[in-house]
């Protein structure tokens, strides 16, 4: 029998690039997102909701099987200048969904959420049992909003699960440090915030993706937690120059020194949970960067 | 210098309580709430806004040295009937609300939460530091209402606190057990919902308020959070039985013995955090009800 999922923040970088696998496994997928599908997304869904999760509910919204929360604001930084609009973005969508999922049958759910969760940590690869400490209002609203799920998974008896993504690229990604660095790097004008030791963990895309589709299968009212990571961790510097020889610049990147609000000097992951439900990341960094440069390159600026 | 308060949820039952006693001890108090005062509580105010808290906040509020958030749905039954309508009430207005307070220059905040975070507890009394189990919508975004007062007091730096109030009453409340009481009790029709052998810890709302005064003197950016109770359990069938008498009410009571949803069996405060900070409950059970009981019959129904 065809699965069916639901995929909010459908039209988002993490939303698109999922309904991109789930269409190819064969399910009968449904977007809803403020926006409205461009043509390669809109050939690959059977419904589409053009709605703002955070108000409402589209009242046309058919059931699923299987229900992927990637609506959010997925920024760190305008989350310090609009906190109240990165909680309706994170939280209030989140609150809306799960009043839903609980009256479906059957459903089950899985949460985007983010290593923003963790803010500083002292030991690094950070578990997923680590005490929280974020340190941003996007970190604090994505664990309101990993909260919300466990607990009406928990009062409502449905199957959900949490992924905390890590650093996500790839293809079709317009917004935070890589993206950014792409227009700086090609502009000729390499400098950046920070230090550029800063540990993270990168994770491809479609790496992500094949995640939060494992992730699923696992889910339980008891809302597991997985780790969305490589375990590898390579500094800001080292991406950054990575992505500068593959998009041909050689100019020497330059770094502030300061420190970013809200930005945690190392977030690397142990992903022995994701490895636990069989999924391995096959997108190495180097292969990685080297495709989003050439995205950058072809179709993205 | 006079200190200024906002109270929120304003025309509600704590709300308008704790404005009479913020009035009488000679502050100036700014009244928010969806609703209009009536004239009693615009006697007491000097500035009054109307508007969704949930939404956003009015343009047009000054600024205050203390905040007291008072709004909320303060119903465990209809969270769960409409969950979303609950967030709305007790979350999508916090974090409206910290948002604006982490602008303010040294404003204090504290939440008014509820004894339904705790849910199901092995342990009575209970204290603050028991893990949080609720088992009702409402419990569940009262906890993440806390959540949130508790990470941006942390991040922003400013002082805050939390009160988990348990079975609040007294004049001026239109709603909850006791309410319902009131009424069936003076139509001759005293039967209810769960076993009667519940235990409740009653807290007459003067009490109540005189708390939360307190608690803003003793919020930090560590927030700490106090019960609000007495420490004295009872069941809900002495509750009752009080009740009826002061009525003048002799028919027996009845109870279906049905639990009802999200209605934990017993939750009694431990009040030793309370009382550190100075706070000593002056108004015995007896007492309450006995005025309760009055205030119905002259000017409740």
């Amino acid at each position: 029998m065809t699965r069916t999922a639901l995929v909010t923040g459908a039209a988002g970088f993490i939303g698109s690039a999922l309904i991109r696998a789930l269409a190819s496994a064969g399910y009968r997928v449904h977007g809803l997102d403020r926006a409205a599908p461009d043509d390669a997304l809109r050939a690959r869904v059977s419904h589409w909701s053009v709605g703002d999760l955070s108000q409402d509910l589209p009242p046309d919204l058919p059931a699923a099987d299987e229900v992927y929360h990637c609506a959010g604001s997925g920024m760190v930084g305008p989350s310090f200048s609009d906190p109240a609009a990165d909680f309706r973005a994170n939280v209030a969508t989140t609150a809306n969904l799960v009043a839903w999922v609980a009256k479906q049958r059957g459903a089950r759910l899985v949460l985007v959420s983010s290593a923003a969760v963790y803010g500083i940590q002292p030991v690094m690869p950070i578990g997923e049992m680590a005490p929280l400490n974020p340190t941003s209002p996007y970190g604090v609203h994505k664990r309101l909003a990993e909260r919300q799920v466990r607990d009406y998974a928990r009062n409502f008896d449905f199957n959900a699960a949490v992924v905390r993504l890590f650093s996500v690229y790839g293809p079709g990604l317009r917004k935070q440090l890589l993206w950014d660095a792409c227009t700086k790097l090609t502009q000729g004008a390499p400098s950046f915030g920070g230090s550029g030791s800063e540990e993270r963990d990168w994770i491809q895309v479609d790496d992500a993706v094949a995640l939060l589709i494992q992730a699923v299968a696992a889910a339980t009212p008891a809302c597991p937690t997985f780790n969305g990571g490589t375990g590898v961790s390579t500094t800001v510097r080292q991406a950054l120059e990575l992505l500068a020889r593959k998009l041909g610049q050689a100019a020497p990147l330059r770094f502030s020194g300061e420190t970013r609000r809200g930005d945690p000097r190392a977030l690397v992951a142990s992903v022995a949970a994701a490895h636990a439900i069989g999924w391995v990341p096959q997108i190495s960094l180097a292969d990685g960067i080297s495709q989003y440069a050439e995205w950058f390159r072809s179709a993205g600026r």
